[in-house]
């Protein structure tokens, strides 16, 4: 990690203006933008480690707005809250409900009085996620016009039906770090692939996060999955332009190996398909638990026709010197461990296993940085003061 | 708003003697003592607004005892907790026990070794949730004065059977800032009416509250339902006595049209009858599920009766001017809206969205005044200490 | 208590090495260091009753990991991160699972990127709480060698299958002000005994806490119970050594009469038999509802041949002068009060209620100064520096 002036540095070297909005997708941000946020990141690391209290807020509430339950996004928002000097309040809404109108304007605005962040996970709905967040968004931006809300708390998207902007931008500052720099990132080969589970339903939201993302980087970027298996097609054609924008690549395979051949990097990892995601929200608003039934059975059905698309050690073989390093958000259904066949052999994922818990730490830090960024025009600054002031985290450390 | 310095002379000016007691009832409190809490909390949202921090708590606990489901104050209560420094602590018990003796005494102690502040909502049984709470109130004083509890919590109602003291002091500082002042409110009309609602059960503490309080300030207090829907009876009779008291006027009619005749405020909301709520408790008490649920049947099949209750557009023409201020506790039943027939009209509601947003933004800082009268004696002398201090709430704004 | 500068000396005198260390058995600890909690609870103490903050943590979390239902743990544990600084996270699993391997290494590194102490309650199955606590060391241990995490986050025993030490060190402390002194405990009677109770499948580690506990401090320590409701083997053996080793005695009696018998302390309360645990324990692992339920109504049935086994006026007659102090770790199962026939007569336990509140008020220090020592050198250190700099912890006071 570079040291701490020199974050400070390249911080102030990016042309940012994220101050005073929200964080909804990687692709409304600048590359510029996005690159500050991962350097950010790492100077709040720089300052954890050194046990200097990052604290900016010294009250203040970040509220947790989970529509599907999460274990990892969960902490990782609670402890970027709490490093800035947050609070979390959770908001239990009921799962399966799409929320609308005077309900989300109301509620949006009840429990916004005092907060400073919200974050917002809700993946379950294809077309309504987003949507979703973005409502609330204008009911905030409403209610701090009008006089209702002191302040209009910044909405961090911690996964949605279209992108899962934490985990991608969690993801691109390990490889930043694995890989010595994003500049080093340009014509490395990522290969997304689609691989078996056993289990149904799982968001689109990770592998468009990637290549949507990565893509933004000059990356060579392959999509890979059993026919039928694909992604909402905006996404698809937003990944195909930005490649070209930036000198990398992107292509649509249905070959797990053909991805891997020579990749740089694999991310192998189940999701259910683009059409089945469109029927079951239909299902879903309609409560027709005897249809959702029938689409599972028949969506499991037709995974279990792609148990090959396991990354085993042959599949690993034909990455790069057969050294390409493994990707997972995690938890991966890791075959023989935690369910009999699945995403990833065993031996495969032990090798990495280490690998996949340091990416999954960077995000607690991007969550953090996104919100120092949604809310001051000059982090740099602000992350200044706190290191010459120095006030330690942990006393008598 | 007043001033900072003008609130301050204000605050002392009241001969108020809060410290050391609960808050259970507004009617138990002088009318110095309400007028006090509505110029603290305006104070400490003048603090905020300054970035201002109130944070007088460096730890502690406020606990949130909830016996029924709420978003809205229990976010209020979080809020206010969060400003003055203590931390959230819920605890779940189950909905529908009543909790007597031993158990009570017992919990009230074993939360409470830290706790600063105890925040309880209990409505579901008449005649037991005012009374848990001084059960509570009790165990805490015993357990005090024998050395097992090092400070003595105090009680914030935050609903019970009989009163919703945080509701209503929030609706009457949202009143004194919509009339400018507390002395402008005597004299003008508010019209507390039964209406039409598609669900069923609701507690009377809203309407209760409003004319336990607004009958201490000069106001003429109609209240209006459907006959059969008749509040608690010492609570009716309290607001007679007051509304003569101070000059006011308190009456019971029977139309909706007769109370919005004139009316200065409108506040249009469904409760259910007190011998429903009462035989309710009962069935409640004895899990009497087909009991409840007969009850349930019957009690919808009544309302339905008076789905002409409602606040139409012709209904506020009935108002001084047309113009009376609409006012709800939300989530309002919205014809239309959240439901087919309601307690109010779309057109209506949506004309007066942002004013019960405002009226709900009062709470927070209600309920963090609540807690600072409870604890401290001179709490005018430490708001100009924080304001003195001036202790950032963000940094780097 | 003793004041604040003998405190510390004491705290300074003893030879203790628990820095880094997890706590998960108060037998893996030594006299000395067990003496020394004790004193840096009742140091903690003292700063609190003279309104002296304790935050040692300017941010950071607290986990708790639940796996069974709690409220008095559960706020202990709250009251001592809250105490110190910590902000509790909660992690909620699934009850009845038994987690193992890669779930458990991953979700320990994922919830520990800012967690600087782990709570953690696991008594469901006999065999694996204490063990699982454990695993999750090793995956910190792990994590935190290979760069994961930058700290290592301590874990607390909150209950296991083993032991329950942070309620056996607060019955410890409680003990120790009660009789004026750790060393006046030496030679007095303790009679851990079984007591009747209609609910089944308490666990075991309170008794077991006790016994391996009080046998350190030259006690005469007598666990009483009917044939059949036997402990862990284990740990039985080891009361026995170690009451040999420290001039105190152990026996097993299977007569509550024999064990009350000029006793100084009464311990009355439920347990399972180790045998049905064992049984359960498989029985769980295996989902058999109606293996468990048929196991339940067994143990029920066999439980209620010993409903002479409670704590009445005249078993506490047989105590030395009828003046035993009666403790429990609460709720106790109260004849006539929370149930029919229970462990304790209604009023023996009232004429000790506040003695066992007293008790249990130790539990919340007990916890703070576990988390202290294992993560500090020089404890005493800190707390003088805390005690000289007398930060109040709430204004105004």
């Amino acid at each position: 990690m570079a040291d701490f002036k020199a974050l400070l540095k390249e911080i102030r070297g990016y042309k940012a203006d994220l101050a005073g909005k929200d964080f909804l997708l990687t692709w409304e941000k600048t590359v510029d933008e996005l690159a500050q946020i991962l350097a950010i990141a790492d100077a709040l690391r720089d300052l954890r480690v050194r046990n200097i209290s990052a604290k900016v807020f010294k009250s203040g509430l970040g509220i947790s707005l989970f529509r599907d339950n999460s274990t990892r996004t969960r902490f990782s928002f609670a402890s970027a809250c709490n490093l800035l000097g947050l609070e979390v309040q959770d908001l239990d809404e009921g799962k399966s409900q799409i929320a609308h109108g005077e309900t989300v304007r109301e509620t949006a605005n009840m429990i916004s009085f005092m907060a400073d962040v919200i974050g917002i996970r809700d993946d379950m709905f294809l077309g309504a996620g987003n949507a979703y967040m973005r409502e609330v968004g204008e009911a905030l931006d409403e209610g701090n016009a009008k006089g209702v809300l002191e302040q209009r708390p910044r909405i961090v998207n911690l996964q949605c039906d279209i992108d899962h902007p934490t985990q991608a931008m969690a993801d691109l500052g390990w490889l930043k770090e694995y890989f010595g720099g994003l500049g080093n990132l340009k014509g490395k080969k990522i290969a997304m692939t689609w691989a078996y589970s056993p289990s149904y339903g799982k968001p689109l939201s990770v592998p468009q996060g990637i290549i949507g993302l990565m893509t933004r980087f000059g990356m060579q970027v392959d999509l890979a999955y059993p026919e039928g298996y694909s992604l909402i097609p905006d996404v698809v054609d937003l990944a195909g332009k930005q490649a070209k924008e930036t000198g990398g690549s992107f292509r649509v395979v249905n070959s797990m190996d053909e991805a891997f051949k020579d990749a740089d990097i694999v991310y192998p990892k189940s999701w259910a398909p683009y059409a089945v995601m469109g029927k079951r929200t239909e299902l879903l608003k309609n409560n027709d638990h005897d249809g959702l039934k029938a689409l599972e059975k028949e969506c499991l059905a037709n995974n279990a026709k792609y148990k090959n698309w396991e990354c085993t050690e042959e599949k690993m073989k034909l990455t790069k010197g057969g050294k390409a390093l493994y990707m997972h958000c995690l938890p991966a259904d890791i075959s023989g461990v935690s369910c009999k066949e699945g995403e990833v052999a065993g031996s495969v994922f032990d090798r990495y296993r280490i690998e996949t818990y340091k990416e999954a730490g960077y995000k607690p830090y991007i969550i953090a940085a996104m919100i120092l960024t949604s809310r001051f025009k000059d982090v740099a600054g602000l992350l200044e003061k706190l290191e010459s002031k120095g006030k330690v985290r942990v006393k008598g450390e």
